[in-house]
């Protein structure tokens, strides 16, 4: 097995792979940020009296495009973060290359694609439900993995 | 004090320790969201038009089943998720490895027993409080060991 | 290119600085449950049955003093995890220290601000805004390079 040096440099592709898509994870989450912000302003709704632009607007709390996003990406938290710590740990049990590139692939596209159509443009079940099981069945084998490596 | 590749390694029992406990609370939380589903069918609670399985329905987003699980479920990411950050700059601090493993099974059966009192099976008070600041506690300790190494 | 056994080494001053910020962020982090929990026993608003003090009170939702610090915690559960997995990453790209440091005290200083004129005391905007797009930006920025480092 290779030592943590090799496994954690950059010239380990499966390391690699990892670190492009923690990166691009990231910046999507981050955006569902912007996002937010962006119905906020469109549709008038703020949380906190002193985001109120107007003096002629109250707090609101119930619109359903500030909603999808901000479960969108309450989504994002409950189903990426855990995907950064085990995703790393899972590169440190010197996985076959070919294989964990494709998880983190599976998991960085599907849940791209699961913001896409969730938040950004809304499309028909089972878009949603596919992207995200996706997503988790990929995390879940890993976690197994991770379990399996350091039970025995 | 060790380097940084014996400390990652799975022959460190440490690290070892922590990659398991990791495992189990990722697939812990994961769990929450399916927990979520099934209580979204039972009740017919669903937050978004496209997931009305029914003509009939409306979207629903009070149904103490439902809420009780995702309160749970957000009390495993503002616990859980930052308790995977420290523990592995905790492990990199090259703690005593009696010391460091139990906090870890401390954590992570704290956090286990958190989920099966509020969200299982509900338990009065104080059960899962305990549960709370048994977890709440040893990650604190841990950060405190974190902050205290990086410090001086 | 520092090996990562240098590279998360306490002697690595850009790691040791992460790790410092990190473990500040957890607990700054994990004082906003303490938080919560004052301001849920001053306004007696529980939002579990089991949780109620006296049988006179009932579950409730709404409080605005319980919300805003709920608020203030999930925008660190968007903003200060997902920077707790790219300054990983950040830091094995060996990053120039000068810069790299200043970075993670911007976000650290700027998440703490955060807290404080969000959920402390009320600030009028746009302190908090301010605050929040130092540190995103901050995060962006590392996302960025890690993204870079790996693409190529």
């Amino acid at each position: 097995m290779a030592s943590p040096v090799e496994l954690l440099s950059l010239s380990n592709p499966v390391f690699k792979s990892f670190t492009f898509w923690v990166g691009v994870l990231v910046i999507k989450m981050l955006l569902m940020s912007l996002l937010t912000a962006i119905q906020r302003f469109n549709t008038k709704t703020f949380a906190n009296p002193e985001d109120l632009m107007s003096p002629k607007l109250k707090v609101k709390f119930d619109d359903p495009n500030v909603e999808r996003v901000r479960r969108a990406h309450r989504n994002d938290l409950e189903n990426i973060l855990p995907f950064f710590a085990i995703g790393l740990l899972y590169v440190l049990t010197d996985p076959a290359a070919f294989l964990a590139i494709n998880l983190f692939r599976a998991v960085g596209i599907a849940r791209i694609v699961h913001t896409l159509v969730y938040a950004v443009v809304v499309v028909p079940q089972p878009s949603r439900a596919l992207a995200f099981f996706v997503a988790l069945g990929a995390t879940v084998y890993m976690a197994l993995q991770v379990i399996a490596s350091a039970a025995f």
